[in-house]
């Protein structure tokens, strides 16, 4: 196990994050207080995360790298070559492991059924044949996705009736392996979110439940409603990938409520958009605590502070003054360009008494550009 | 009134402020999830707020002003001319009146006096008669302080005996005016801490106990204790003193709770220590307000949200790895070298469950280098 240094002084820790984009930047504002400093790795240069440390090019890997022993990331889906290009005294956590399985729908689902968690019936699509069969023993509508890539709603496509399966095949079929995907007729979307740590120690936060729209997260209602008999069992869920993969660091598990009970989605091998309540509404953000696992430092308490919504800005800004105007409001501003369907920062709020909270979206959902799944 | 631009994008807000210590630090850690970019202009270089903008040289006055037209300060003792040398498109908030009067105690007791806020009694000092009769009128012992500079019991000394009048004189004598402060039997002192928009709104958050060792302060219990009736006055004061200044920003007053009422200690036109446990303990920090009224925009909510205590880290760091295995700490590492009586960074505590506070502060104790008063 990795022992950190106690002193910081002048000569903080440091960490290495591969990506810059928002995760980043958030996981290096909870590093800050540490007394842990993070530089990035990211083929953008203008990014979220340059404003708290240098972002070296891939091209410049053994700038990255310099002195530094401990990595995590942002984003799951950086070539593992990336990681392998790593010395041999480094350690990257998450583990190697965890993002080969949750690179590929493939074996992310096989890793759900040899631990027994339930996940919507699939077939692997590796030709249109495959395909046909796929739609004649899932039933239609079902989804068709990419097995590696693709996020936010990308790189699926829904196959409603029969006539769409050949267009299925000419949109994604170049795109490397498929997995053909049951439609879950599910009532709402909830994820749970936990960290662990060298030690094996775990901590849960209170389940998330999550709003999309257009296949992109649209907000998070913490605690998620009439959740108490559901949350052991996603803790069970979650305990079991933690355990299997020797995890490291934050995991996250989107799961769907269905009226025969949980079913897996996916998982994601880091910080996640629907654990930015976190920093406000929970003793220690899913930030911090990753950090914090990454580094071999003890775990931070999980315990929700207050009940909160997490609202995400999407395209483009809302006058900062109106947001800022309303009471118990968050903002954090990526400092993004503005692009159609683009995360550009997110609003949490949290007023002091919890029973303000319905009033307190209302007053918000004129205030964006675009209200997405709040309207 | 300066109004800010709505949309961040890539062009996020400036803000330039006059020193790089960790208040600079702290407010331009509150400043980045608004989108907002902070410049420092410094003497010192490998100082705290480094990790978040460029400190520039007093020497680069003209880089640290560059296009920007809003300054601020993390410590009120800048020399005045620093501030008369920004261009006269530029703004400063706390405005340079506000300034002028808290680098002088004598202008600020007579500030306290023309607002009727009562203050302990004092008298100005220029030559040893003026001490030697300020001992006679005030009584022994007293303290003879500096009128400019000094902080954290620097530039002081206590009058106990007659004794001890010459030798004062001896020490302070060459440093400017002084002033005489009758010694007062307080039983504990508190601090008000309120910003005030560039709109004249004001917002109060809960008093401060603070508990302080050889002159610095040690730790700061929210909220102050039996203090409902004098929280009023507190805040009248504070009041008072805005709009007189017609401030912007954070100030914050500090007072002694004697048996006759509340005594005007001194007043910090700056984010200050005794407020650090807004960071968790507040809907909105005093440094993200600080930066929400320089900039123009709307002031956040500064509700309490749990009982806290905000203990500091004096002289030598203690083991990282402890501080985070106490539930519910929140650590503020300020990357400073160590030195005797130098403030190195900070711990909040604020557990769920408030009755837990005594036996959490009962638990750090042993694990800091100095536990200061908290012994």
């Amino acid at each position: 196990m990795f022992n950190p240094v106690s002193c910081t002084a002048m000569a903080p820790l440091q960490l290495g994050i591969f990506g810059a984009g928002q995760l980043g930047r958030m996981l290096a504002q909870a590093a800050l207080p540490l007394g842990i400093r993070c530089v990035f790795l990211d083929a953008v240069n203008q990014s979220p995360a340059a404003a708290l440390g240098p972002v070296f090019s891939p091209d410049d890997m053994h700038a990255f790298v310099g002195q530094r022993r401990l990595f995590t990331l942002e984003f799951e889906n950086i070539p593992l070559s990336s990681i392998d290009a790593l010395p041999e005294a480094a350690t990257i956590f998450p583990p190697r492991a965890a993002l080969a399985i949750t690179q590929n729908r493939l074996l992310e689902k096989s890793t759900f059924d040899a631990l027994n968690i339930p996940v919507a019936p699939y077939r692997a699509v590796h030709c249109l044949t495959d395909l046909q069969n796929a739609a004649d023993q899932l039933g239609l509508p079902m989804v068709l996705k990419t097995a590696t890539g693709g996020y936010d709603g990308k790189g699926q496509y829904v196959v409603k009736t029969a006539h769409d399966i050949a267009r299925a095949w000419e949109t994604l079929g170049t795109h490397g392996p498929l997995i053909a995907e049951g439609f879950i007729h599910f009532e709402r979307e909830v994820s749970v979110i936990a960290v662990r740590a060298q030690t094996g120690d775990i901590r849960y936060w209170e389940l998330a439940q999550n709003h999309h729209h257009q296949g992109i997260l649209s907000h998070s209602v913490v605690p998620a409603p009439n959740i108490e008999t559901l949350t052991p069992i996603a803790q069970q869920y979650m305990q079991q990938l933690l355990e299997h993969l020797n995890y490291v660091g934050v995991l996250t598990l989107e799961l769907f409520v269905t009226p025969e009970g949980l079913l897996a989605n996916e998982m994601a091998p880091r910080v996640h958009n629907s654990g930015h309540w976190t920093i406000e509404g929970a003793v220690c953000s899913q930030f911090e605590n990753h950090i914090r696992a990454v580094m071999g430092l003890p775990l931070g308490e999980t315990d929700l502070i207050k009940p909160c919504v997490m609202v995400n800005i999407i395209g483009q800004y809302p006058k900062r003054e109106d947001i800022l105007a309303l009471p118990a409001a968050h903002l954090h501003d990526y400092e993004k360009e503005e692009r159609p369907g683009r995360k550009l920062g997110h609003i949490t709020l949290m007023p002091p008494k919890s029973e303000e909270l319905p009033a307190l979206i209302k007053q918000l959902i004129p205030l964006l550009p675009d209200a997405l799944a709040l309207k």
